[in-house]
């Protein structure tokens, strides 16, 4: 499919009122209702009543691009979205999306999606979205390490919030919203201790995932402030139901946990597998406590307990933030991190 | 939060090229500059070939706002989401939303989300964005009996595509793609048959559901042409885990079925919860099939086998039609009805 046709112009029925309806009703020149609009201390008192009052009676609204060119706003915040992934128990983007849509609203800003065609360019969408001023400012989500996309923006001088650490620059100027994934599963880990766990085993990410570190010290903390063990009772794997199947399955044999605290609701779901693969019963044999609190999580026989993100805060929090860059005001800390609770369910 | 105060102007660093940058590079005017955008037959050809040469080195890409104004085009495609839904398996609009950004942009367009803060008006988020031509057309899902969104916008002559069928009223002008249920659930049900099921049940929607009687018709036509019986096996409940999981054990205890055919994923989790309260084994002793092909059909043990819908065409037809909308070209047949397909998985 090529680029689609322009809109062809001409006022269909029922479209909206025009700059020259109401110029027409109200018996005066269009540069006249222009001057209503935009300056109206220009007219006299009577023709100004009347002017606007034909705008009330029309429903007339300025046109949203002739607005946009005098106030060089767009009232439109970018957010790049990733492919749908299929197979896993991936919820935070759609869930952010819903939030985020719901919060801009509040601030008179509605929200455009794009994707990229070249994933592995970091600037790929936002290069076009910024040289045609398309949008006001962007949402971030892709702070992982190593991706250069929020200091690409910065050196643009492109206004934006990222939600997500600046993992590779600790000292970025520029504002984000995270939410404190150590904290999640030290309250996980810690759960399972009040329950009388001893020996609760992680599976996490690998060691080049700064997020998954993170989620990871959380757990070890937890059980180090007991002074119980954490060797041998970890496992770092891809984010797969089969890693986390096969992952379990190696610790029960080798490490004997009776808890589990996962990096993702993917691979608590793995354990879920191992357990029915060996008639245990999640929360009766061994608990499972994941992180994300998935659609799965929530349907999942006995019901997963999970590490619950606060999107909806993440999300008015990132407006707040916009607002500021926006509006030039100094921040007293670029970064605000937000903590997350638990979804206690039937696996804990 | 009140409304975002405007973005203050001024040129900041590592901002855009602007028109006027590339005049100054070009040596010539403003004005020249944009007739060699708008008019570039006004130009000699050297002074054209200048400026053109200016904007490449730049990178001048003219301002959205003032090409919109001049081809009255916003280049967006309006979503109206629904608020997330925590605890079931509904899938299909976050995955359509992923479909959808990604066929736009094959288009040229770039998807708006809006939602609306009254939710009980059809039209509520939509009145916006027409009065202001914000956007260039809508997608509308909202299409089930009833909703009267379809007419408003037609009478006020705003260029929509809808993603799902005039239900109310099957002569509706407007362009429509939509997902034939009832032959996803006849696909199911055959499959059923075929592993050698005769006693199927069906639980589906309460009776004003068109979508869920439309779905309900592929079970019950699958059967009738079979000779099998439909009496007694079939239930009609609210769209949730714990109806799905009632409405089941009921027909297991007064019908006997050895299989069930459901109108979503969340009333066939529920009847996969049944089968373990009575330690069946899904797949074994009894079989299970949903409907959407959610994350959770994907991740339950044994898998369940779900009908799925061909989303990712349903954005490309719903941006075809758009296309057609928004050039005024005539089409052969308003509506066009895709088959979805059956991904099966251990629980059949």
């Amino acid at each position: 499919m090529g680029r689609m046709p322009e809109r062809v112009p001409g006022r269909l029925p029922g479209s909206p009122p025009t700059l020259a309806d109401v110029a027409e009703r109200a018996g005066v020149s269009r540069q006249t209702v222009s001057n209503a609009v935009n300056n109206a201390e220009l007219l006299r008192p009577d023709t100004l009543e009347r002017v606007r009052a034909a705008i009330a009676e029309l429903g007339y609204l300025p046109n949203r691009a002739a607005r946009n060119l005098r106030t060089r706003s767009s009232h439109l915040l970018g957010l790049r979205i990733s492919p749908h992934l299929e197979g896993t128990a991936e919820a935070t983007m759609d869930r952010f999306v819903h939030s985020l849509v719901e919060a801009s609203r509040g601030a008179g800003y509605h929200v455009l999606l794009f994707d990229a065609v070249d994933r592995t360019d970091p600037l790929a969408g936002y290069d076009d979205l910024l040289r045609a001023t398309a949008v006001d400012a962007f949402v971030v989500t892709d702070t992982y390490l190593g991706n250069p996309q929020a200091g690409l923006l910065d050196e643009r001088g492109a206004p934006f919030v990222a939600f997500g650490r600046p993992w590779d620059d600790p000292g970025a100027p520029h504002p984000w919203v995270d939410v404190d994934g150590a904290a999640g599963t030290r309250l996980a880990t810690e759960h399972l201790l009040d329950r009388g766990h001893e020996r609760i085993a992680w599976i996490g990410w690998r060691k080049d995932s700064t997020i998954g570190e993170d989620r990871r010290s959380g757990w070890s903390s937890g059980l180090r402030d007991r002074g119980l063990p954490t060797t041998g009772l970890a496992s770092r794997v891809e984010d797969t139901v089969a890693s986390g199947r096969g992952a379990s399955a190696v610790l029960l044999d080798e490490a004997r946990p009776t808890a589990f605290v996962c990096a993702s609701d993917t691979l608590a779901v793995g354990v879920l597998h191992t357990l029915a693969d060996r008639g245990l019963v999640a929360g009766r044999d061994v608990a499972v406590v994941g992180f994300d609190d998935s659609q799965a999580a929530q349907l999942v026989l006995p019901g997963l307990t999970s590490v619950r993100q606060p999107l909806e805060q993440v999300a008015v929090e990132v407006v707040r933030a916009l607002e500021g860059v926006m509006t030039h005001q100094p921040r007293p800390e670029p970064g605000l991190l937000l903590t997350p609770t638990l979804s206690v369910r039937g696996s804990s």
